[in-house]
C-alpha cells in the first residue's frame, strides 16, 4: 500500500465535493485526509486528496475524477512537491508535565497557542510523519483534543498546476 | 452573511464524506472550506466545515449532520476557539522583487520554503484573515499556484469535543 497525493483544481460551487467523494465511496475507497479551499481566484477551489492504495486504484481514481465536468484540472503530486500539513493538539498539562512538554514542542519546533491550568494547546507544520512523531512523543500525556488539516501540496520550481490556458481547454 | 465553523467527529470509513456532502449539495449550500483527518484514533477522523449563511442553516445542517450515524459528534466551533489555517504559495520573483517579497514575508512571519530562479515557495498559518491579508500583498507579483487547507479548530480551555464517554452513547 503506498500513499499517494493528488491535487485538483475544481469549480467553486454546489455539489462537487459530494461528486468527488462519491467516486471513491461507489469503490469502497477511503480517503485518508482531504482538504479543500477556496484559491485567488473565487471559482475555482484546490482539492488535495491522500489516497492509500496501489497503482492501479491511482490511476482508476485519476481518470474517473478526470471525467467530471467540474474538474478543470488534476494532477498526481510528485515525492519531491512542498507538502505541508498542520496539527492542533490539546495535552493534559499540570505544573509537573508541562516543562517536559514544552521541551518536546521545542524540539518540533511547535508553538504553544494556550496554555490553561490544566492543558496546553499546540500547533505544528510539517510533513505527515513528522506530525505522527510528535503525536506519538505527546500520547503518554493525554491527548484531550486533536485536528489535523490534511495535506496541501504544491510543486517545486516553475510548474504550475494553475494556469488560465490550461484549464479553460476543457471549460 | 455570517461564517460558521463546524467540527465534527466521524467514523474513518469510507462513504461517511459522501454523505455528509450529499446533506450540503442537497440544499444547494456551498461549504467554504473542508478538511477531514483521522484523528489519534484510528477508527474516527475530525472534519472541519467553514459554511455561509444564517443561524437557520447552520442548525439545519447541524441537525441533520447528528442525525447520520456515523457522525459521532458535531459541535460549533466559538469564536474564541483556536481556528488556524495553512497556506503554500508560489510566486514569481527575481532578482528584482526577491528583495520585496522577503520583507514581506518577515511581516506575516511567513517562511521561505523554496527558491528557483524565477519563483518562490512560501509558508504561512494562521487565521484566515491574516492569509487573506497575505495574498492580497503579494497578488501584484504573480501567483503561480496556491493551496490553502482550510481551517481546522479546537476549543480553547479544558472543554474538550473528543471524550470516549460522550461519543460512544451515540453508538
Amino acid at each position: 500500500m503506498n500513499r499517494y497525493t493528488i491535487s485538483a483544481l475544481v469549480s467553486n460551487k454546489s455539489g462537487v465535493l459530494t461528486r468527488v467523494a462519491a467516486l471513491f465511496a461507489r469503490r469502497g475507497y477511503n480517503i485518508e485526509s482531504l482538504s479543500v479551499c477556496k484559491t485567488e481566484d473565487d471559482s475555482l477551489s484546490r482539492m488535495t486528496i491522500v489516497l492509500c492504495g496501489d497503482d492501479y486504484i491511482l490511476s482508476q481514481m485519476m481518470k474517473q475524477m478526470d471525467k467530471l465536468i467540474d474538474v478543470k484540472k488534476i494532477q498526481r503530486m510528485p515525492e519531491e512537491a512542498v507538502s505541508r500539513e498542520l496539527l492542533l493538539v490539546k495535552i493534559k498539562s499540570d505544573e509537573k508535565t508541562r516543562t517536559q512538554i514544552f521541551e518536546i514542542s521545542q524540539i518540533f519546533r511547535a508553538s504553544v497557542v494556550d496554555v490553561s491550568p490544566e492543558a496546553t494547546i499546540l500547533e505544528l507544520t510539517g510533513k505527515p510523519a513528522k506530525l505522527d512523531g510528535f503525536v506519538t512523543m505527546l500520547m503518554p500525556y493525554g491527548i484531550m483534543e486533536l485536528a489535523r488539516t490534511g495535506i496541501t501540496s504544491i510543486s517545486r520550481g516553475n510548474d504550475c498546476i494553475r494556469n488560465n490556458a490550461d484549464y479553460k481547454e476543457k471549460i
